[in-house]
């Protein structure tokens, strides 16, 4: 039996729905702590230890699993649009890190509304640039979910841009990639998404976007991009997610353009359902299956 | 110069009240959502690996220092009142084993409201039980602050009446004592305390105590415990606290009864200001100064 929507994280949405629902008006410091108690779904990984850093002036966590290849790294952009931090996503970005046999570094961006778009991905670079300065033989992956999964692929589009090595491996979770909301799952009658609906995808997309930016833009809007050379790409996406329209257009045009993608899409799941990992036998399941593949990808010769 | 009212904590309290003013009738769900992220006050410690734990039905978090005596447990009550989790407190009680050369065990106990007094105690000493049937030779400090002080102050009295061995050091830090509300400092015409104030521990006490219990009960309140055979006790405290008076009087009665206590009242200080550790070069001192005495205490010859 898949993990059912009366999962501790199925749960945890809905009591946060319903306290937003309670409150329209909610204060947006209010709702950034309720998203980043959402952390409270993913158990405490074993055997891993951590270090702020400033780096290249961005603040970023170290997620350094006690065992590990350190030539292995994962740059983690977080989700939540405009709320949740590092600390919020901490503990998943370190079942991953163990999982793949790599350290993990979580960006701690500046979050829209105060700093919209490109901001993320400005801050997500200069940390990939950063970690590359230090270690410059790293084979490094860039991951993400949500929002994040988001920052993910555009920080690697404009990495392309500016003419830089890429990481060897990019994977996304429950990506939110359209900022047109236009997803074919996103208007679901029968409401299987617990969590994500149309009222806040667009709210989501606003205040990531702000006044200056376009939906539009390839590299807030990777549906909108040329992925030509994208890296290797694992998508994973639960499959009751209103957003699972979002991976499956971007796993269609990567492919279309000779990207190698690995798609999963977990029947029944919610939105970042990976999240409850150390709690949930199908959230371990997809964290192990992710794993697996980062060690293989990032075990590639690369330059 | 010590840390100033315009520290970062002092800064998240403000905000905190401001929140809490703008919605008296707040949900309790966001007032913990809201109490839980006081936890960015404090940086995240090197070195310390966490491991979630079934403590004889209690829910605990092992924070272990990497290089640690293992023979060294600090038991740790978290504060907060009605609010606040193990999570929230995790860095603060692995700064303190890292300073002390020992493992935290950090207690997940029961809540109130839903779980008034003795509720908390009881769980405290299920996990120092539980501990020590692991572990029979383990030299244990009990440790805690804010509400989680007169927890930490309360479980080892019921663990005296239960004839159970004591533990061989108690350090409480900025710990809220009197269920009566009756402290010297509690209302303070200048103010100093950006956070407590005698509507909040009115507040607290109620929810504490639930209906079945009385302000006087001696293990809820230990300015009426007999403290004859009390551990040898840390108490930290800042100047500028409206429960600095609680101190006060709890060292003066256990001196009274000939317990050996070490009494730190940092001038200027704000409640639980070490909880800036990593952050704050104040708090910092006061971590050091602690693990430096548990590490002394707990070396002491004990059964």
């Amino acid at each position: 039996m898949p993990n059912s929507d009366s999962s501790l994280l199925a749960n945890e949405f809905r009591a946060l729905r319903e306290l937003m629902a309670a409150d329209p008006a909610m204060e947006l410091e209010i709702l950034r702590a309720l998203f980043e108690q959402l952390g409270r779904a993913t158990a405490e990984p074993t055997d891993v230890t951590y270090s702020e850093v400033d780096a290249g002036g961005v603040n970023a966590l170290w997620c350094l699993p006690v065992d590990r290849d350190t030539s292995k790294v994962l740059v983690y952009t977080h989700g939540g649009g405009a709320a949740n931090t590092a600390s919020s996503h901490r503990k998943f970005a370190a079942h991953l890190a163990k999982a793949s046999g790599a350290a993990a570094l979580v960006v701690d961006f500046r979050r829209a509304p105060e700093h919209p778009f490109p901001a993320q991905i400005e801050d997500a670079t200069t940390v990939y640039d950063w970690l590359l300065e230090q270690n410059p033989t790293a084979a490094v992956a860039v991951v993400g979910d949500s929002a994040g999964g988001n920052v993910a692929i555009g920080s690697v589009l404009r990495l392309r841009e500016l003419g830089r090595t890429l990481p060897q491996a990019v994977a996304v979770f429950s990506p939110f990639l359209d900022m047109e909301n236009t997803g074919a799952t996103l208007d679901d009658p029968e409401g299987k998404d617990v969590f994500i609906d149309r009222g806040l995808v667009e709210l989501m997309s606003a205040l990531l976007l702000g006044a200056d930016s376009t939906p539009t833009d390839p590299i807030a809007n990777p549906l909108h991009a040329d992925l030509t050379g994208f890296p290797p790409t694992y998508v994973a996406v639960g499959g009751a997610e209103a957003l699972l329209d979002d991976s499956r257009r971007f796993v269609d045009r990567a492919r279309a353009t000779g990207v190698e993608v690995e798609f999963e899409i977990a029947p029944e799941e919610q939105h970042i359902y990976m999240f409850a990992a150390g709690r949930d036998a199908t959230a371990d399941a997809t964290v192990k299956a992710i794993g697996d593949w980062l060690r293989a990808t990032l075990d590639r010769p690369h330059d």
